[in-house]
């Protein structure tokens, strides 16, 4: 149709027109009033703890990003200052799209609290969901921009390799972000409820608990800026494996992807990554206009709305992109209409798996106490990887029968590249807990609780899909950067490459790749069991020692519990952060890419499937919890009772899993992966 | 040396001498007396509920075995008849083997309580490893007996392949005997201690209990008849797996691995396992006579001395066998040599995360209650991965350097071919357990129980290594496995078949064999779950409604729990069963050998770092609670203490983690391999 492809320069000011639209979001939250005096220093005392942990976790990143940046500076013949630059560039995307959203984050919560007080649940609504997606585009605009700006520079067959940099940059970040989050909020999270909770039988977001500021600050660093750098790495790495895929198919493989100018095929390809991003982007900034307008009827339905129309409008551009634009095989489409269609399923399996029949199951074993509510939720969690991962097989399947490895990285582009609207959706959860603690901790009374607990529901629904969500995103961005790494070696030695699983190195490889995924989770696990206990220590030592804190007549130390939480995450994030990046060049350097290849395999299918169960036993253990709470296993059994204690003790065991260790198994694989990709060359 | 290779008739002759010196152990048990009428009654229930359950089981299995049977036969090309009778040898093999070596320990356990009590610890040591030692016996002479006529049948390159057979035959009875055999046993023990322990807060093994009788048949039919098949399934796989490389070697291969007779080296080489495990058994009855004469002094040193004296003799034998005697390139013996160095290092790790540091830390969790024992005995298990994988990786890396895929085989022989001695040291613990729980119902006083305490303390430990030590077994057994079915298939389709991660079956595969490993996990974990909850709800009705069992005046019906667990273990058993038998068939016929491939190695990884996690964090939980049992954490936090109904609760998570699920990785992976073995002529 067209004779040239989609200029590189759309991309980039796609995504300044991203950040303008999250700028003129920002200016409307800031219109809402910030309320009481009360309140206002709460949500001050919460984002100044947030800025803290972030100025002193990007020190550290900095630090670390200056090392890596140095050794590849130090490879000259194939990375060099181009990959060493795209690193930059990919490690300050991810940064600012992280700082912008927690720092807007932080701004949402006081005001969604505030007009749950004095507009009612609609306009709360609002605020939490407009809070939550200056997240999603901050996520969506940075990629594009930053991205877009590396694709500019080295968009070619030739250079292509250079951007692979970007996406290291862009997930050592991530890495970070979601461990030392993961920590953070679980560490503060599980002291705070341990002690308050069990010991002082004092509510939730007690103001009189000292870790409590700690705690809401956990939720904007984990929940908000960790998973958002998450997302942010899947959406770019996804990108950057098909980039990469394109530039290195053999002319028999593009001949079959194409549709029309076959001189172009291969241009095409590798512009559609973020052609089809630039699409979602629009959509997403229309679907956050559709939930907005809707929001004053159903909030719930407003959600739903939005979460809809987005991926429907985006497949239909996805549709005219690829046939009528580029030219290109249907059967790409295809592929990109396989990946939405398979995150879909995986967000609702998981809702599933955390609300219905396996959390009813769940709370009734609290009647026969802990052990049985535990040995039920780890089953549960087991059980539910069946699906998603059916699911990821499917789409495996259709794509590359379709389009070979450049579909499955195109499908996982599919599944990502509506990610404002999804990561929107799921920031606003954070977002409507922390209005929630905001209340509580304020004193603001039951009607004003009462709105921010429905929407925190609500959040939490969605929560669950936009985990899932994540999951399979991840999954998919890790194989196609795994594919693109295969690709690459072939590329460069000119001779095919084989991970023969009967190769002795390909099987140790594999067998090094699922033990790092069990070693990490054992090590996040711990680093939040180890946190808690000193979080524990020292909010026993308030209470014993501050006379007057159990009354509530003097304040509690909360600056401490901050610093026990920012200290325990930023040291206990240098390891597992330093085996993630540093063990693909071991192992590739030591035992060579068949070996590498073999440890990103089982590092794959390690990561996926731990991911899943940690994240579906924690949420089914949450929310069986609640379901006790609520009084529906009748009298003996209500908030209180023993049954509810042994609830209490898997939702305890579940929030690492489905907030530290779970999560950090995207992430894990993914900057394996693509430190991988990075050094293909070198090792080849 | 000599012009032919050992006579094929020297295995099943040397198995019929071991069976001859097994029956005279049992004759030497049989003299020490069964002791007073009411012990020998509570022996007896134990014995008729054990031996219930076996033909209910056995009956079960016929019927599964003779569906086998007839479809073998249907496939008439390949494998028909003579894979057909092969299949029944080896299920009556195995299923020979567990049936006398459970018959034997409980007719050994309460002879060991008497010698106990009128002969002291010496004596009582000696019945007790005797008990054992008939199983070690069995499961090593019935392996050479059976496997050897079938080798006797079949034992050449063309024929070889219906020797696959009896491995099949040999992992279903062991599939069912393990998973079967873990849920009664587990369902009885929890469902007894929960009731028992911690409501009616009467000591372990109290005869008041109802259940307590189903908890001691238990102990019998899931940890000596089930570890016996288990370990009698890798004894065979592994060399079955050599026989199949052995016989599908090309000549250049060949040749390398020759050190004289070239002509001979094939034959050499497929007579050397069962040559390999004649010797190992000759070494395994000196090591048993070595137990018995220095049994007098400390048995702890008796039973080491046996666990050194015996792999030692057999790596001299190994030596001069293939060095000597065959002419064999040293190479392999290097191989043999790290396959049992790798096993007793895999032992000795698991002995560590079950003692130690890491259960201390465990039990010092207890402190803030059963949450945090919980993340700290999963982190443990997580983390205990590391050091066994990396030896797996080590075992694979020397052997397959020397002597290639044939290496890896014969190192799993190598680790399995003192079974004998292995098995009779393990399944010590289990009649000593029993003896215990015998003293402790017939009321025989502190004394005797001091005695089988101290001896149940011994076997935990020896118990422990010998799950690690069957865990790194069945994962080098299933290994070898593997890479005889890559062989068949090239054999067969003479071309080279290769099983590349990049390739989209592959990968599906991989995904699915991981995500089957999970699933039979969780399915298993629910079983014992629902059926322990069965039992408690009995236990609960007959402390409820017969009047005078508290008070110790009224006996409890301990047939109803008996029949519970049987019912339980016999249904449940079942959706395990046939998803691994018939998940390979299902996912070779429809996706082809590729995607078989792929499922077996993500079986293979994914069992093995879930077996090893969860008998670790099972073994660290149990321990930790023991440790505190003892008062080592001092005042307050003693038995009876809520830091110790804090370590209960891991405990009893820990149950089905270490006994069921566990222990079914193991014989997962075997059963998928083994039977993608054999019907890897029909796919190719």
């Amino acid at each position: 149709m067209f004779d040239s492809v989609t200029p590189p320069i759309i991309p980039p000011i796609l995504g300044v027109v991203g950040l303008v639209v999250a700028f003129i979001i920002y200016m409307l939250v800031r219109r809402y009033p910030e309320g009481e005096d009360k309140v206002k220093q709460i949500a001050d005392k919460i984002h100044r703890g947030a800025m803290v942990f972030m100025r002193r976790e990007y020190l550290l990143l900095a630090i670390f990003a200056a090392v890596l940046f140095v050794l590849l500076l130090l490879e000259r013949e194939h990375l060099g200052w181009n990959t060493a630059i795209a690193f930059v560039i990919g490690a300050l995307a991810s940064g600012s799209a992280g700082f912008f959203g927690m720092y807007t984050a932080t701004k949402s919560n006081v005001r969604t609290t505030t007009a749950a007080q004095v507009n009612g649940a609609p306009a709360a609504l609002s605020v939490a969901f407009f809070g939550g997606s200056i997240m999603g585009l901050a996520v969506a605009s940075f990629g594009l921009l930053g991205l877009g700006i590396v694709y500019y520079l080295f968009g070619d067959p030739e250079h292509a390799h250079y951007i692979h940099g970007f996406g290291m940059g862009a997930s050592t970040v991530a890495l970070f972000s979601r461990v030392g989050g993961g920590i953070y909020t679980k560490s503060a999270d599980v002291g705070a409820d341990l002690v308050g909770k069990t010991e002082e039988n004092i509510p939730e977001d007690d103001p009189r608990n000292p870790g409590v500021i700690a705690d809401n600050v956990g939720d904007n660093v984990g929940d908000v800026a960790g998973m958002g750098s998450d997302i942010f790495e899947s959406y770019c790495g996804s990108m950057i494996a098909s980039i990469a895929i394109a530039a290195t198919l053999s002319a028999v493989d593009l001949s079959v992807l194409d549709a029309g100018s076959a001189d172009k095929t291969r241009e095409w390809l590798m512009a559609l990554p973020l052609t089809l991003a630039s699409a979602g982007l629009i959509c997403s900034i229309i679907g956050i206009g559709v939930v907005r307008t809707q929001s004053n009827r159903d909030p719930s339905f407003a959600l739903r709305l939005g979460m809809i129309v987005t991926p429907v409008l985006f497949l239909i551009a996805a549709y005219f992109l690829i046939s009528g634009y580029a030219q290109l095989t249907l059967n790409i489409f295809w592929s990109v209409l396989a990946g939405s269609v398979g995150g879909i399923i995986i967000g609702l399996i998981t809702e599933f798996y955390t609300s219905g029949r396996p959390i009813r199951k769940i709370a009734e074993q609290g009647k026969t106490g802990a052990a049985t509510v535990l040995i039920t939720g780890l089953a549960t969690g087991m059980q539910s990887v069946l699906i998603p991962i059916v699911t990821i097989c499917a789409i495996i399947f259709v794509s590359t029968s379709l389009a070979g490895l450049y579909g499955v990285a195109i499908a996982a582009v599919g599944l990502l590249a509506t990610v404002g609207m999804t990561m929107a959706v799921d920031a606003y959860g954070p977002v409507a807990d922390n209005a929630g603690g905001i209340a509580e901790m304020g004193g603001l009374g039951e009607d004003v609780r009462a709105i921010t607990d429905s929407l925190d529901e609500l959040g939490n629904t969605t929560a669950a899909m936009g985990k899932g969500f994540a999951i399979g995103a991840a999954a998919l961005a890790a194989l196609a950067i795994i594919a693109a790494y295969v690709e690459t070696i072939e590329f460069v030695t000119n001779e095919s490459f084989i991970l023969h699983i009967g190769d002795p190195k390909v099987l140790i490889g594999l067998f090094l790749g699922g033990l790092t995924a069990f070693l990490i989770s054992s090590i996040t696990m711990q680093a939040v069991g180890d946190a808690a206990e000193k979080m524990i220590e020292e909010i026993r030592r308030q209470f014993r020692e501050i006379s007057g804190l159990r009354e509530g007549t003097a304040e509690p130390d909360n600056d401490t519990c901050i610093q026990i939480a920012t200290n325990a995450a930023l040291v206990k994030m240098i390891p597992p952060g330093v085996i993630a990046v540093f063990l693909p060049p071991l192992v590739g350097f030591t035992l060579g890419p068949e070996a590498l290849g073999g440890l990103l395999g089982g590092g794959l299918i390690g990561c996926v499937l731990l991911a899943l169960t940690m994240a579906n036993a924690g949420g089914a253990w949450d929310n069986a919890k609640k379901y006790v709470e609520k009084g529906a296993l009748g009298e003996g059994h209500e908030k209180g009772s023993e049954t509810h204690s042994a609830t209490v003790v898997g939702d305890t065991v579940g929030d690492p899993f489905k907030d530290t260790s779970g999560p950090s198994m995207n992430i894990l694989i993914n900057v394996m992966a693509i430190v991988s990709l990075v050094i293909a060359p070198v090792i080849a």
